[in-house]
């Protein structure tokens, strides 16, 4: 934080990196009385990143207010750091003259990332800002599905043919114009004749090496090319997996045509990981900066889900109305049953599901750990089972009822063990996303196997 | 995957990157008639991950075979990549020949990652294996707390005064030994004649720049310093925020004794999305590669608090009894009303847990946030109140019945929108982690208020 003034320090300690109500305040009372140089003054030593924060955080009037206060400094930056939901209606604040100025200074990969999801109109508005090469190597890369690499690599790269010299490779990289370079790059991709690339050198290596050196001979040893249709979950898992700074892409023809850099495989591991969070909770794509209409349409379709779910649950039990008529006490005893199961299966799930993400849970391991949670739900259904058991005995004074719960609660476990990892895995092979539909399935299982197990047992042994 | 033999390669197209089923039966075939030559050329084409991962997934009579007859092939990589809980396993079958052979070729900052976790036997053998240089680095970097920045650093840096030129800095990479600088590096680290660091160059517009161009006059425009003692996570954030590539680490006077780079923080912010997920999910520490015990260990506190939790809400219901043996539907609907709630809790609390993971709420939000979520409580509770009560209605003949879930409904959703907020915030600010703690108390929160409602509502309305 050494560049930023004392005034906005964090306060406490562990916050480390949040701006502090009171610089937020700060800038809100410049914002409240007009004062154009004294934000710019607050503003300036904020990254990009800390004031697309700051406009998430506050509310949408003085956003508003403060972009248009903040005027000709407003740079492109802030834009793509900016929250999907927010970044329309802050690009329509802008006038034309601040948007075009802004995106101007941006690099190509950045345009793509800021545009793919703008309105048409929007979008047009900014490539007809843009200088005409940058326009086509953005509408190139918009020609790439979706969440492809294509979308996320650069265009601009340093590459060398495989017979080249440490010197020629020096001497090419001294006569390239300054905009004919990435903003920061770290290898140089060797090529062979027909383009393919063949490996990476370093620049530390290159700059310590001989003049004489060949390239070839001072290659680093882990190297990966990424398709240009590869999805970019799959990029940053091989970042990740393979510490990878940056790797090159090909086309169909294994032709290099772009290179990809850790940091945007960083931001996709950060956004695919948000996802599954999300997904797993029954969140859809909720953001902190979404209005309480979109917030409201985003939940509700889960919630729907979830009423299914737990109707059919409610089925169950009015087969057993008879029953529990006459013993009151299952109808206070069944959600524990239930509820338990819900739980392991959930953990069961999760650990699946993450699982299958980072491509841990294989063909070659699958039954193993089928029979690992069947047999971790068998141990901890016994145990709360036995618990149960002496709670059903000592509040209702009924040894019966006491095995009756605490067999049910053996078989929800087991139940929830085995649903908890054969139902992702499924859905995993049929190509549905597991963090998506799991919850729903696991839960409906836990809950009608629970209901079912506890009354229909009670059924048979108490009536 | 351009290196590795046709053998090797994925056999679905969208499975990139995970060893096949047949590549793995190849190489625990060549175990089992323990042809080593075959298993090192089968071997040789993956990477240090791969192997990692492929020894996770064969169960431990294979893993130990394997590595046996890899021996001397093997490599510290492989250890470094391997899931702890195999680790200290794989250690153990390793002769102690091939271990410090294997770990005198890591960085330092790998072998603290590496042994930070062992027991003490194995910690000191392999310490015990290191040249005292590199022992002392180690030993050093341990001493720094657990998940802080100190043991994320690599000591290898390369630094330049201030007032040098461009050419001078130059001279000066090219006359280091090799073993003095770092594997990879991607920046010189500027300092003042106090060592404090002021700014970094890149190698790129280092080697672009003319040699008598003054390092200072190229130096980046982004800059973050990272205190020895701040957590990883914090450190994870400042890179993912800032799109970092390495910052200097600084000690308690501010002069400059490490460097970290992106890759390292990349695979802190991939295990705290994990720890999260999760911790949501109550798995505490969980991994595939567990065992039965560990993994029932692991899941039984969780079971148990879900366990308290579910008897608060049959107490509740065990006041109510006389209500349901007159009236059976309301055990039949009861357990929508609090399943609904739990969801939405849920919802809520997953957001917020996220948005304070990521600092998206603070005090300069909150209010809004919880504002938000109850209206959204609101809106939801009021679609799903229509739809319940028209259910209620023609499933039981009951208008009053209807009316009575659908109160229930609304007063539950809202319950959890405040619930899924407040709690994940006030245990964050009494320094309890919120993804670890706020699911239980949320689920008590909306089973207890759901139940009540029901009931509760009932008693008045229908008796």
């Amino acid at each position: 934080m050494s560049d930023q003034s004392a005034e906005l320090e964090p306060e406490r300690e562990d916050d480390a990196y949040v701006l502090g109500p009171k610089a937020v305040a700060a800038i809100l009372y410049a914002v409240d009385i007009d004062d154009s140089a004294k934000l710019t003054e607050l503003m300036e030593p904020l990254h990009p990143a800390d004031i697309a924060d700051l406009l998430e955080q506050i509310n949408a009037f003085d956003r508003s207010r403060l972009v248009r206060l903040y005027g000709r400094e407003f740079d492109g930056e802030i834009l793509s750091e900016l929250d999907e939901s927010i970044r329309e209606e802050v690009i329509g604040v802008l006038t034309p003259q601040v948007l075009s100025q802004a995106v101007r200074d941006m690099d190509s990969d950045d345009v793509v990332d800021l545009v793919e999801d703008l309105e048409d109109h929007q979008q047009e508005a900014i490539l007809d800002a843009l200088p005409d090469a940058d326009r086509v190597a953005v509408q190139q890369a918009l020609s790439y599905p979706e969440y492809s690499a294509g979308r996320l690599m650069q265009r601009e790269l340093v590459m060398a043919p495989e017979h080249w010299t440490v010197g020629q490779a020096i001497d090419h990289l001294r006569a390239t114009p300054e905009d004919e370079l990435p903003a920061q790059f770290y290898h140089i991709v060797l090529v062979d004749p027909r383009l393919h690339p063949i490996g990476n050198v370093t620049l530390g290596k290159l700059m310590r090496s001989k003049r004489e050196t060949r390239l070839i001979d001072i290659k680093e040893e882990t190297f990966q090319v990424i398709p240009v249709q590869q999805d970019e979950s799959d990029v940053a898992y091989a970042f990740n997996q393979y510490h990878l700074i940056s790797a090159p892409v090909v086309d169909d023809e294994e032709r290099l045509i772009g290179v990809i850099t850790i940091d945007d495989a960083m931001v996709v591991l950060d956004e695919e990981h948000e996802e599954d969070i999300l997904r797993l909770a029954g969140v859809g794509e909720g953001s902190l900066s979404d209005r309480v209409v979109e917030t409201t349409k985003q939940r509700l379709p889960w919630l729907a889900v979830n009423l299914v779910t737990a109707i059919a649950a409610s089925l169950v039990i009015a087969q057993f109305e008879v029953a529990i008529a006459q013993i009151v006490a299952l109808a206070v005893l069944m959600p524990i049953v239930a509820s338990m199961g819900g739980n392991a299966g959930t953990q069961s799930l999760t650990v699946a599901v993450r699982a299958i993400a980072t491509k841990d849970l294989t063909g070659a391991n699958v039954w193993r750990v089928i029979r690992r949670e069947v047999l971790v739900g068998l141990i901890n259904g016994v145990i709360f089972a036995v618990v149960m058991g002496i709670v059903g005995l000592l509040w209702f004074g009924s040894p019966a009822l006491g095995y009756v719960i605490a067999a049910a609660m053996v078989i929800n476990l087991v139940v929830a063990g085995l649903a908890g990892t054969v139902i992702p895995v499924i859905l995993d092979r049929v190509g549905v996303d597991p963090a998506l539909a799991s919850g729903a399935f696991v839960t409906t299982v836990t809950d009608v196997v629970g209901f079912f197990a506890f009354l229909g047992l009670a059924v048979v042994v108490l009536l």
